[in-house]
Protein backbone atom coordinates (compact mmCIF):
# COMPACT_ATOMS: atom_id res chain seq x y z
CA UNK A 1 0.00 0.00 0.00
CA UNK A 2 1.55 3.62 -1.03
CA UNK A 3 0.80 7.03 -0.49
CA UNK A 4 -1.73 9.03 -3.13
CA UNK A 5 -4.00 6.54 -3.47
CA UNK A 6 -2.19 4.36 -6.14
CA UNK A 7 -0.24 1.20 -5.51
CA UNK A 8 2.73 1.75 -7.23
CA UNK A 9 6.01 3.87 -6.50
CA UNK A 10 6.66 7.21 -7.25
CA UNK A 11 9.99 8.28 -8.81
CA UNK A 12 12.04 10.89 -8.50
CA UNK A 13 14.62 12.18 -11.20
CA UNK A 14 17.42 13.92 -8.88
CA UNK A 15 17.82 14.10 -5.13
CA UNK A 16 18.87 17.60 -4.42
CA UNK A 17 16.88 19.55 -1.75
CA UNK A 18 13.64 19.71 -3.37
CA UNK A 19 14.03 15.76 -4.78
CA UNK A 20 14.96 15.15 -1.22
CA UNK A 21 13.24 16.74 0.34
CA UNK A 22 10.28 14.98 -0.79
CA UNK A 23 11.62 11.16 -1.03
CA UNK A 24 11.60 11.53 3.00
CA UNK A 25 8.34 13.03 3.08
CA UNK A 26 6.79 10.62 0.65
CA UNK A 27 8.51 7.42 2.48
CA UNK A 28 6.75 9.24 6.09
CA UNK A 29 3.52 9.02 4.23
CA UNK A 30 3.68 5.47 3.16
CA UNK A 31 4.46 6.05 -0.45
CA UNK A 32 7.02 3.85 -2.14
CA UNK A 33 10.39 6.04 -3.51
CA UNK A 34 12.19 4.72 -6.68
CA UNK A 35 14.82 7.20 -7.67
CA UNK A 36 16.88 8.21 -10.23
CA UNK A 37 20.25 10.22 -9.67
CA UNK A 38 23.46 10.63 -11.84
CA UNK A 39 26.13 9.80 -9.68
CA UNK A 40 27.37 6.37 -7.95
CA UNK A 41 28.43 8.81 -5.13
CA UNK A 42 25.49 10.52 -4.99
CA UNK A 43 23.05 7.11 -4.79
CA UNK A 44 25.44 5.58 -2.23
CA UNK A 45 24.84 8.59 0.06
CA UNK A 46 21.03 8.90 -0.50
CA UNK A 47 21.16 5.03 0.32
CA UNK A 48 22.74 6.11 3.36
CA UNK A 49 20.54 9.24 4.28
CA UNK A 50 17.04 6.76 3.47
CA UNK A 51 16.16 9.64 0.93
CA UNK A 52 14.09 6.64 -1.31
CA UNK A 53 13.51 3.19 -1.11
CA UNK A 54 15.30 2.22 -3.55
CA UNK A 55 18.11 4.61 -5.50
CA UNK A 56 19.98 3.71 -8.80
CA UNK A 57 21.85 5.59 -11.66
CA UNK A 58 20.20 3.32 -13.89
CA UNK A 59 17.17 4.98 -15.51
CA UNK A 60 15.44 1.34 -15.52
CA UNK A 61 15.03 2.18 -11.65
CA UNK A 62 11.54 4.57 -12.80
CA UNK A 63 9.68 1.15 -14.46
CA UNK A 64 6.47 1.01 -12.37
CA UNK A 65 6.19 4.47 -11.19
CA UNK A 66 2.87 5.77 -11.66
CA UNK A 67 4.38 8.73 -10.89
CA UNK A 68 7.49 10.41 -11.41
CA UNK A 69 8.90 14.13 -10.31
CA UNK A 70 11.39 15.75 -12.10
CA UNK A 71 13.24 17.44 -9.50
CA UNK A 72 16.16 18.08 -11.91
CA UNK A 73 17.59 21.90 -12.22
CA UNK A 74 16.16 23.67 -14.99
CA UNK A 75 18.99 23.64 -17.51
CA UNK A 76 18.83 20.22 -17.39
CA UNK A 77 15.55 19.92 -17.29
CA UNK A 78 15.22 21.79 -20.39
CA UNK A 79 17.41 19.71 -22.56
CA UNK A 80 16.90 16.63 -21.16
CA UNK A 81 19.31 13.11 -20.84
CA UNK A 82 17.63 11.02 -23.83
CA UNK A 83 18.19 7.79 -21.67
CA UNK A 84 15.66 9.43 -19.25
CA UNK A 85 13.49 10.20 -21.54
CA UNK A 86 12.82 6.49 -22.75
CA UNK A 87 12.98 5.07 -19.32
CA UNK A 88 9.43 7.30 -18.10
CA UNK A 89 6.95 4.79 -18.33
CA UNK A 90 4.45 5.22 -20.76
CA UNK A 91 1.24 6.68 -19.01
CA UNK A 92 2.82 7.44 -15.77
CA UNK A 93 1.92 11.13 -15.00
CA UNK A 94 5.08 13.37 -14.73
CA UNK A 95 6.29 16.88 -13.03
CA UNK A 96 8.65 18.59 -12.98
CA UNK A 97 9.95 21.28 -9.83
CA UNK A 98 11.35 24.50 -12.06
CA UNK A 99 10.56 27.87 -10.54
CA UNK A 100 10.39 29.42 -14.53
CA UNK A 101 6.83 27.57 -16.19
CA UNK A 102 6.70 28.41 -19.70
CA UNK A 103 9.93 27.22 -21.25
CA UNK A 104 9.42 24.04 -19.48
CA UNK A 105 5.97 23.83 -20.38
CA UNK A 106 6.64 24.47 -24.00
CA UNK A 107 9.66 21.60 -23.61
CA UNK A 108 7.54 18.96 -21.61
CA UNK A 109 3.83 19.57 -22.26
CA UNK A 110 4.00 17.94 -26.33
CA UNK A 111 6.30 15.36 -25.45
CA UNK A 112 4.38 13.52 -22.61
CA UNK A 113 0.36 13.13 -22.70
CA UNK A 114 0.39 13.45 -18.61
CA UNK A 115 2.94 15.72 -17.96
CA UNK A 116 1.82 18.93 -15.29
CA UNK A 117 4.03 21.61 -14.98
CA UNK A 118 4.39 22.42 -11.44
CA UNK A 119 6.68 24.45 -8.28
CA UNK A 120 6.40 23.91 -5.18
CA UNK A 121 7.83 27.19 -3.45
CA UNK A 122 10.44 26.35 -0.74
CA UNK A 123 13.92 26.38 -0.27
CA UNK A 124 16.91 26.38 2.12
CA UNK A 125 20.68 27.70 1.78
CA UNK A 126 21.63 24.30 1.26
CA UNK A 127 21.56 21.83 -1.80
CA UNK A 128 22.85 18.65 -2.93
CA UNK A 129 22.14 15.33 -1.52
CA UNK A 130 22.74 16.67 2.05
CA UNK A 131 20.16 18.85 2.01
CA UNK A 132 17.14 16.96 1.88
CA UNK A 133 15.26 17.59 5.23
CA UNK A 134 11.72 16.58 6.26
CA UNK A 135 8.65 19.01 6.23
CA UNK A 136 10.21 21.54 4.01
CA UNK A 137 6.84 21.94 2.08
CA UNK A 138 4.39 22.54 4.83
CA UNK A 139 2.13 25.42 4.46
CA UNK A 140 4.59 26.46 1.62
CA UNK A 141 2.62 27.47 -1.98
CA UNK A 142 3.09 24.35 -4.68
CA UNK A 143 1.99 26.03 -8.19
CA UNK A 144 0.81 23.93 -11.10
CA UNK A 145 0.48 26.00 -14.04
CA UNK A 146 -2.16 23.83 -16.62
CA UNK A 147 -3.16 24.79 -19.93
CA UNK A 148 -5.96 23.17 -22.43
CA UNK A 149 -4.07 19.94 -23.32
CA UNK A 150 -3.14 19.30 -19.20
CA UNK A 151 -5.15 16.30 -18.18
CA UNK A 152 -7.05 16.66 -15.40
CA UNK A 153 -6.39 13.31 -13.68
CA UNK A 154 -2.80 14.30 -13.96
CA UNK A 155 -3.69 17.29 -12.58
CA UNK A 156 -5.31 15.80 -9.69
CA UNK A 157 -2.55 13.53 -9.28
CA UNK A 158 -0.17 16.45 -8.59
CA UNK A 159 -2.72 18.11 -6.82
CA UNK A 160 -2.54 14.87 -4.14
CA UNK A 161 1.40 14.68 -4.20
CA UNK A 162 1.29 18.53 -2.69
CA UNK A 163 -1.29 18.58 -0.43
CA UNK A 164 0.40 14.67 0.83
CA UNK A 165 3.78 17.02 2.12
CA UNK A 166 1.13 19.40 3.28
CA UNK A 167 1.73 22.36 0.63
CA UNK A 168 -1.04 25.00 -0.22
CA UNK A 169 -1.55 23.95 -3.29
CA UNK A 170 -2.36 26.93 -6.24
CA UNK A 171 -2.93 26.59 -9.99
CA UNK A 172 -2.64 29.54 -12.64
CA UNK A 173 -1.86 29.75 -16.23
CA UNK A 174 2.34 29.96 -16.65
CA UNK A 175 2.95 33.25 -17.79
CA UNK A 176 0.91 34.67 -14.47
CA UNK A 177 3.57 32.09 -12.74
CA UNK A 178 6.30 33.55 -14.16
CA UNK A 179 5.61 37.38 -14.14
CA UNK A 180 4.28 36.67 -10.41
CA UNK A 181 7.68 34.54 -9.43
CA UNK A 182 9.89 37.37 -11.78
CA UNK A 183 8.49 39.70 -8.72
CA UNK A 184 8.79 38.33 -5.81
CA UNK A 185 11.04 35.72 -5.74
CA UNK A 186 14.00 36.19 -8.82
CA UNK A 187 14.15 39.87 -8.24
CA UNK A 188 15.06 39.53 -4.42
CA UNK A 189 17.93 37.51 -5.35
CA UNK A 190 18.93 40.79 -7.63
CA UNK A 191 18.43 42.89 -5.01
CA UNK A 192 20.55 41.47 -1.99
CA UNK A 193 23.18 40.69 -4.39
CA UNK A 194 23.41 44.14 -5.23
CA UNK A 195 23.51 44.98 -1.67
CA UNK A 196 26.03 42.70 -1.49
CA UNK A 197 28.47 44.66 -3.88
CA UNK A 198 27.80 47.76 -2.04
CA UNK A 199 28.41 47.16 1.03
CA UNK A 200 31.43 45.73 -0.05
CA UNK A 201 31.91 48.19 -2.49
CA UNK A 202 31.45 51.53 -0.25
CA UNK A 203 33.27 49.45 2.52
CA UNK A 204 36.44 49.28 0.49
CA UNK A 205 35.84 52.37 -1.02
CA UNK A 206 36.18 53.87 2.14
CA UNK A 207 38.80 52.07 4.17
CA UNK A 208 36.12 50.73 6.13
CA UNK A 209 36.22 47.22 5.10
CA UNK A 210 36.33 45.60 8.41
CA UNK A 211 33.99 47.86 10.09
CA UNK A 212 30.94 47.21 8.00
CA UNK A 213 32.20 43.60 8.47
CA UNK A 214 31.73 44.05 12.31
CA UNK A 215 28.16 45.80 12.03
CA UNK A 216 26.67 43.81 9.63
CA UNK A 217 24.19 42.30 11.64
CA UNK A 218 20.74 40.53 11.60
CA UNK A 219 18.53 42.50 9.27
CA UNK A 220 21.70 43.20 6.50
CA UNK A 221 21.36 38.80 7.17
CA UNK A 222 17.89 39.22 6.55
CA UNK A 223 17.72 41.57 3.56
CA UNK A 224 20.68 39.44 1.56
CA UNK A 225 19.82 35.86 2.38
CA UNK A 226 18.57 35.32 -1.25
CA UNK A 227 20.70 37.24 -2.95
CA UNK A 228 24.16 35.59 -1.19
CA UNK A 229 22.09 31.73 -1.92
CA UNK A 230 23.08 29.08 -4.96
CA UNK A 231 24.73 31.08 -8.00
CA UNK A 232 24.13 28.20 -10.18
CA UNK A 233 20.07 28.71 -9.10
CA UNK A 234 20.13 32.61 -9.59
CA UNK A 235 21.71 32.32 -13.14
CA UNK A 236 19.45 29.84 -14.21
CA UNK A 237 16.38 31.72 -12.70
CA UNK A 238 17.24 34.84 -14.48
CA UNK A 239 18.04 32.88 -17.87
CA UNK A 240 15.11 31.19 -17.72
CA UNK A 241 12.80 34.08 -16.84
CA UNK A 242 14.81 36.56 -18.72
CA UNK A 243 11.81 39.05 -20.10
CA UNK A 244 10.21 39.61 -17.25
CA UNK A 245 13.25 39.62 -14.70
CA UNK A 246 14.06 43.01 -16.84
CA UNK A 247 10.43 44.26 -16.77
CA UNK A 248 10.87 43.81 -12.96
CA UNK A 249 13.97 45.22 -12.54
CA UNK A 250 13.37 48.19 -15.03
CA UNK A 251 10.72 48.95 -12.20
CA UNK A 252 12.61 48.49 -9.62
CA UNK A 253 15.37 50.64 -10.77
CA UNK A 254 12.58 53.54 -10.65
CA UNK A 255 11.62 52.39 -7.46
CA UNK A 256 14.90 53.11 -5.94
CA UNK A 257 15.32 56.15 -7.95
CA UNK A 258 11.90 57.64 -6.25
CA UNK A 259 13.32 56.82 -2.89
CA UNK A 260 16.47 58.65 -3.84
CA UNK A 261 14.52 61.80 -4.92
CA UNK A 262 12.56 61.79 -1.45
CA UNK A 263 16.09 62.02 0.34
CA UNK A 264 17.79 64.30 -2.19
CA UNK A 265 14.65 66.69 -1.63
CA UNK A 266 14.60 65.95 1.84
CA UNK A 267 10.87 64.80 1.39
CA UNK A 268 10.65 63.30 4.93
CA UNK A 269 6.50 63.74 5.11
CA UNK A 270 6.76 61.49 1.55
CA UNK A 271 9.27 59.30 2.69
CA UNK A 272 7.47 58.41 5.68
CA UNK A 273 4.37 57.81 3.95
CA UNK A 274 6.19 55.58 1.69
CA UNK A 275 7.61 53.51 3.97
CA UNK A 276 4.16 53.44 5.99
CA UNK A 277 2.57 51.93 2.67
CA UNK A 278 5.65 49.97 2.50
CA UNK A 279 4.60 47.90 6.32
CA UNK A 280 0.86 48.01 5.08
CA UNK A 281 1.88 46.11 1.88
CA UNK A 282 4.43 43.74 3.38
CA UNK A 283 1.89 43.03 5.91
CA UNK A 284 -0.57 42.28 2.86
CA UNK A 285 2.20 39.62 1.22
CA UNK A 286 3.56 37.85 3.98
CA UNK A 287 1.35 38.60 7.37
CA UNK B 1 24.63 47.01 45.88
CA UNK B 2 24.04 47.30 41.90
CA UNK B 3 25.48 46.59 38.72
CA UNK B 4 28.42 48.41 36.65
CA UNK B 5 30.84 48.97 39.46
CA UNK B 6 29.11 51.70 41.22
CA UNK B 7 26.45 52.48 43.67
CA UNK B 8 24.21 54.52 42.06
CA UNK B 9 21.61 53.66 40.17
CA UNK B 10 21.64 53.78 36.22
CA UNK B 11 18.82 56.30 34.91
CA UNK B 12 17.06 55.66 31.37
CA UNK B 13 15.42 58.33 29.13
CA UNK B 14 12.82 56.55 27.44
CA UNK B 15 11.15 52.58 27.96
CA UNK B 16 10.84 52.20 23.71
CA UNK B 17 12.10 48.99 22.48
CA UNK B 18 15.43 49.88 23.50
CA UNK B 19 15.26 51.91 27.00
CA UNK B 20 12.80 48.77 27.83
CA UNK B 21 15.37 45.83 27.06
CA UNK B 22 18.40 47.64 29.08
CA UNK B 23 15.38 48.16 31.39
CA UNK B 24 15.05 44.20 31.77
CA UNK B 25 18.81 43.55 31.44
CA UNK B 26 20.08 45.78 34.08
CA UNK B 27 17.77 44.86 36.58
CA UNK B 28 18.73 41.44 35.85
CA UNK B 29 22.21 42.05 36.47
CA UNK B 30 21.32 43.52 39.80
CA UNK B 31 21.37 47.47 38.94
CA UNK B 32 18.49 50.11 40.18
CA UNK B 33 17.28 51.55 37.22
CA UNK B 34 15.21 55.26 37.52
CA UNK B 35 13.66 55.89 34.19
CA UNK B 36 12.24 59.08 32.89
CA UNK B 37 8.74 58.83 30.37
CA UNK B 38 6.90 61.16 28.26
CA UNK B 39 3.51 60.48 29.47
CA UNK B 40 1.49 59.06 32.67
CA UNK B 41 -0.03 55.89 30.47
CA UNK B 42 3.64 55.33 29.54
CA UNK B 43 4.62 55.08 33.16
CA UNK B 44 1.92 52.98 34.27
CA UNK B 45 2.40 50.48 31.89
CA UNK B 46 6.78 50.35 32.57
CA UNK B 47 5.84 49.97 35.91
CA UNK B 48 3.22 46.77 35.43
CA UNK B 49 5.88 45.22 33.13
CA UNK B 50 8.80 45.97 35.49
CA UNK B 51 10.73 47.90 33.24
CA UNK B 52 12.74 50.15 36.00
CA UNK B 53 12.89 49.77 39.57
CA UNK B 54 11.37 52.92 39.40
CA UNK B 55 9.22 55.31 36.60
CA UNK B 56 8.13 58.73 36.79
CA UNK B 57 7.44 61.65 34.24
CA UNK B 58 8.92 63.91 36.62
CA UNK B 59 12.65 64.16 35.55
CA UNK B 60 13.42 64.70 39.28
CA UNK B 61 13.76 60.59 38.70
CA UNK B 62 16.95 60.41 37.29
CA UNK B 63 18.44 62.78 40.37
CA UNK B 64 21.21 60.31 41.85
CA UNK B 65 22.05 58.41 38.79
CA UNK B 66 25.80 58.11 38.06
CA UNK B 67 25.08 56.77 34.10
CA UNK B 68 22.28 58.20 32.36
CA UNK B 69 21.23 56.57 28.64
CA UNK B 70 19.19 58.77 26.60
CA UNK B 71 16.57 56.00 24.74
CA UNK B 72 14.96 58.72 22.50
CA UNK B 73 14.09 59.15 19.08
CA UNK B 74 16.73 60.53 16.95
CA UNK B 75 14.83 63.34 16.43
CA UNK B 76 14.27 64.36 20.30
CA UNK B 77 17.76 63.67 20.86
CA UNK B 78 18.68 66.22 18.77
CA UNK B 79 16.21 69.00 20.14
CA UNK B 80 16.09 68.26 23.71
CA UNK B 81 13.52 69.09 26.20
CA UNK B 82 15.24 72.03 28.11
CA UNK B 83 13.68 70.30 31.10
CA UNK B 84 15.49 66.99 30.72
CA UNK B 85 18.97 68.68 29.95
CA UNK B 86 18.27 70.56 33.47
CA UNK B 87 17.78 67.25 35.18
CA UNK B 88 20.97 65.75 33.87
CA UNK B 89 23.03 65.36 37.48
CA UNK B 90 26.18 66.99 37.34
CA UNK B 91 29.02 64.76 36.82
CA UNK B 92 26.92 61.74 35.69
CA UNK B 93 28.16 59.83 32.36
CA UNK B 94 25.42 60.20 29.79
CA UNK B 95 25.07 58.03 26.66
CA UNK B 96 22.79 57.85 23.76
CA UNK B 97 21.62 54.62 21.92
CA UNK B 98 20.77 56.70 18.81
CA UNK B 99 21.36 55.13 14.68
CA UNK B 100 23.58 57.92 13.79
CA UNK B 101 26.88 59.88 15.02
CA UNK B 102 27.90 62.68 13.86
CA UNK B 103 24.63 64.68 14.74
CA UNK B 104 24.49 63.73 18.30
CA UNK B 105 28.05 64.31 19.09
CA UNK B 106 27.26 67.76 17.80
CA UNK B 107 24.91 68.31 19.76
CA UNK B 108 25.69 66.90 22.81
CA UNK B 109 29.68 67.06 23.10
CA UNK B 110 29.88 70.36 23.78
CA UNK B 111 27.32 70.38 26.32
CA UNK B 112 28.18 68.26 29.03
CA UNK B 113 31.61 66.89 29.85
CA UNK B 114 30.91 63.22 30.33
CA UNK B 115 29.09 62.43 27.05
CA UNK B 116 29.79 59.65 25.25
CA UNK B 117 27.87 58.72 21.91
CA UNK B 118 26.86 55.10 21.27
CA UNK B 119 24.79 52.80 19.65
CA UNK B 120 23.38 49.33 20.08
CA UNK B 121 23.16 47.97 16.82
CA UNK B 122 20.10 45.57 18.28
CA UNK B 123 16.58 46.10 16.78
CA UNK B 124 13.04 43.67 16.46
CA UNK B 125 10.02 44.81 14.60
CA UNK B 126 8.28 46.09 17.49
CA UNK B 127 8.25 49.32 18.82
CA UNK B 128 6.58 51.28 22.43
CA UNK B 129 6.49 50.56 25.61
CA UNK B 130 5.17 46.57 25.40
CA UNK B 131 8.64 45.68 22.89
CA UNK B 132 11.24 44.97 25.55
CA UNK B 133 12.12 42.16 26.45
CA UNK B 134 15.18 40.56 27.77
CA UNK B 135 18.80 39.58 26.02
CA UNK B 136 18.23 41.60 22.93
CA UNK B 137 21.58 42.91 23.12
CA UNK B 138 23.64 39.43 23.56
CA UNK B 139 26.28 39.28 21.26
CA UNK B 140 25.36 41.98 18.91
CA UNK B 141 27.71 45.13 18.02
CA UNK B 142 27.51 48.46 20.69
CA UNK B 143 29.64 50.94 18.63
CA UNK B 144 31.00 54.04 20.83
CA UNK B 145 32.25 56.71 18.78
CA UNK B 146 34.77 59.03 21.00
CA UNK B 147 36.48 61.92 19.85
CA UNK B 148 39.07 63.71 21.13
CA UNK B 149 37.11 65.39 23.97
CA UNK B 150 35.80 62.14 25.49
CA UNK B 151 36.06 61.48 29.14
CA UNK B 152 38.22 58.40 29.14
CA UNK B 153 36.22 56.78 32.67
CA UNK B 154 33.08 57.96 30.68
CA UNK B 155 33.88 55.74 28.02
CA UNK B 156 34.84 52.98 30.44
CA UNK B 157 31.64 53.51 32.09
CA UNK B 158 29.63 52.66 28.88
CA UNK B 159 31.69 49.95 28.16
CA UNK B 160 30.64 48.25 31.22
CA UNK B 161 27.11 48.76 30.40
CA UNK B 162 27.46 47.19 26.83
CA UNK B 163 29.58 44.41 28.27
CA UNK B 164 26.78 44.10 31.43
CA UNK B 165 23.97 42.99 29.07
CA UNK B 166 25.76 41.22 26.74
CA UNK B 167 27.22 42.91 23.83
CA UNK B 168 29.81 42.87 21.80
CA UNK B 169 32.03 46.67 22.01
CA UNK B 170 33.45 48.59 19.30
CA UNK B 171 34.95 51.73 19.13
CA UNK B 172 35.29 54.03 15.83
CA UNK B 173 35.01 57.32 14.86
CA UNK B 174 31.44 58.85 14.60
CA UNK B 175 32.07 59.71 11.18
CA UNK B 176 33.22 56.29 9.85
CA UNK B 177 30.16 54.74 12.28
CA UNK B 178 27.86 56.93 10.23
CA UNK B 179 29.17 55.68 6.76
CA UNK B 180 29.30 52.28 7.69
CA UNK B 181 25.40 52.19 9.20
CA UNK B 182 24.35 53.87 6.20
CA UNK B 183 25.70 51.00 3.84
CA UNK B 184 24.49 48.19 5.63
CA UNK B 185 21.51 49.56 8.07
CA UNK B 186 19.82 52.57 6.37
CA UNK B 187 20.72 51.18 3.09
CA UNK B 188 18.67 48.24 3.19
CA UNK B 189 15.75 49.85 4.57
CA UNK B 190 14.97 51.44 1.02
CA UNK B 191 16.29 48.21 -0.76
CA UNK B 192 13.64 46.35 0.89
CA UNK B 193 10.78 48.97 0.26
CA UNK B 194 11.58 49.67 -2.96
CA UNK B 195 11.52 46.05 -3.47
CA UNK B 196 7.80 46.08 -1.87
CA UNK B 197 6.73 48.93 -4.06
CA UNK B 198 7.73 47.22 -7.11
CA UNK B 199 5.87 43.55 -6.26
CA UNK B 200 3.21 45.58 -5.50
CA UNK B 201 3.19 47.85 -8.22
CA UNK B 202 3.74 45.22 -10.68
CA UNK B 203 1.28 43.03 -9.29
CA UNK B 204 -1.36 45.34 -9.59
CA UNK B 205 -0.16 46.59 -13.04
CA UNK B 206 -0.65 42.92 -14.78
CA UNK B 207 -3.67 42.08 -12.61
CA UNK B 208 -1.58 39.73 -10.46
CA UNK B 209 -1.89 41.23 -7.59
CA UNK B 210 -3.47 38.43 -5.64
CA UNK B 211 -1.40 35.85 -6.90
CA UNK B 212 1.98 37.67 -6.05
CA UNK B 213 0.56 38.01 -2.66
CA UNK B 214 -0.52 34.32 -2.72
CA UNK B 215 3.32 33.37 -3.49
CA UNK B 216 5.33 35.82 -1.66
CA UNK B 217 7.41 33.47 0.60
CA UNK B 218 10.15 32.86 3.28
CA UNK B 219 12.91 34.62 0.59
CA UNK B 220 10.59 37.45 0.17
CA UNK B 221 9.58 38.20 3.33
CA UNK B 222 13.40 38.01 4.60
CA UNK B 223 14.46 40.49 1.97
CA UNK B 224 12.00 43.08 2.74
CA UNK B 225 11.95 42.78 6.86
CA UNK B 226 13.79 46.10 7.22
CA UNK B 227 12.02 47.41 4.39
CA UNK B 228 8.64 47.18 5.66
CA UNK B 229 9.84 47.86 9.66
CA UNK B 230 9.15 51.39 11.49
CA UNK B 231 8.02 54.10 9.22
CA UNK B 232 9.50 57.09 11.39
CA UNK B 233 12.45 55.57 12.18
CA UNK B 234 13.20 55.20 8.71
CA UNK B 235 13.08 58.39 7.95
CA UNK B 236 14.38 59.37 11.15
CA UNK B 237 17.81 58.01 10.04
CA UNK B 238 17.55 58.87 6.21
CA UNK B 239 16.86 62.55 7.78
CA UNK B 240 19.70 62.14 9.80
CA UNK B 241 22.22 60.74 7.73
CA UNK B 242 21.03 61.71 4.33
CA UNK B 243 24.58 62.89 2.94
CA UNK B 244 25.78 58.87 3.46
CA UNK B 245 22.82 57.18 2.60
CA UNK B 246 22.41 59.37 -0.52
CA UNK B 247 26.15 57.94 -1.63
CA UNK B 248 25.08 54.49 -0.56
CA UNK B 249 22.26 54.92 -2.59
CA UNK B 250 24.21 56.20 -6.01
CA UNK B 251 26.26 53.40 -5.28
CA UNK B 252 23.79 50.86 -5.24
CA UNK B 253 21.67 52.35 -8.16
CA UNK B 254 24.77 51.62 -10.08
CA UNK B 255 25.22 47.95 -8.67
CA UNK B 256 21.39 47.02 -10.01
CA UNK B 257 22.55 48.82 -13.38
CA UNK B 258 24.88 46.30 -13.54
CA UNK B 259 23.34 43.32 -12.72
CA UNK B 260 20.38 44.45 -14.93
CA UNK B 261 23.18 45.22 -17.91
CA UNK B 262 24.53 41.25 -16.98
CA UNK B 263 20.87 40.42 -17.66
CA UNK B 264 20.33 42.40 -20.91
CA UNK B 265 23.47 40.91 -22.37
CA UNK B 266 22.61 37.17 -21.39
CA UNK B 267 26.01 37.60 -19.98
CA UNK B 268 25.34 34.19 -17.55
CA UNK B 269 29.04 33.18 -16.68
CA UNK B 270 29.43 36.94 -15.57
CA UNK B 271 26.14 36.61 -13.62
CA UNK B 272 26.90 33.71 -11.88
CA UNK B 273 30.52 35.18 -11.31
CA UNK B 274 28.75 38.21 -9.36
CA UNK B 275 26.48 35.82 -7.35
CA UNK B 276 29.11 33.48 -6.76
CA UNK B 277 31.26 36.25 -4.77
CA UNK B 278 28.42 38.22 -3.27
CA UNK B 279 27.66 34.77 -1.56
CA UNK B 280 31.38 34.81 -0.12
CA UNK B 281 31.23 38.53 0.21
CA UNK B 282 27.98 37.56 2.35
CA UNK B 283 29.56 34.72 4.51
CA UNK B 284 32.49 37.71 5.46
CA UNK B 285 29.67 40.07 6.61
CA UNK B 286 26.88 37.78 8.73
CA UNK B 287 28.89 34.10 8.34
Amino acid sequence: MTALGCSQPVGIVGLGLIGGCLGLDLQEAGAEVHALVHRPSTAARARQRGLASRVDTDPAVLADCGLVILALPLDRLLDPDPALLAALPAGAVVTDVGSVKQPVLAAWGPRLRRFVASHPMAGTSRSGVEAGEKGLFQGRPWVATPDADTDPEALEAVRQLATTVGARWLCCDAASHDRAVALISHLPVLVGAALLQTADGGGQASGLGGLVRDLASSGFADTTRVGGGNPELGTLMARCNRSELLAALGRYRQAIAGLERLVELEDWQGLEGVLRECGEVRQEFVG
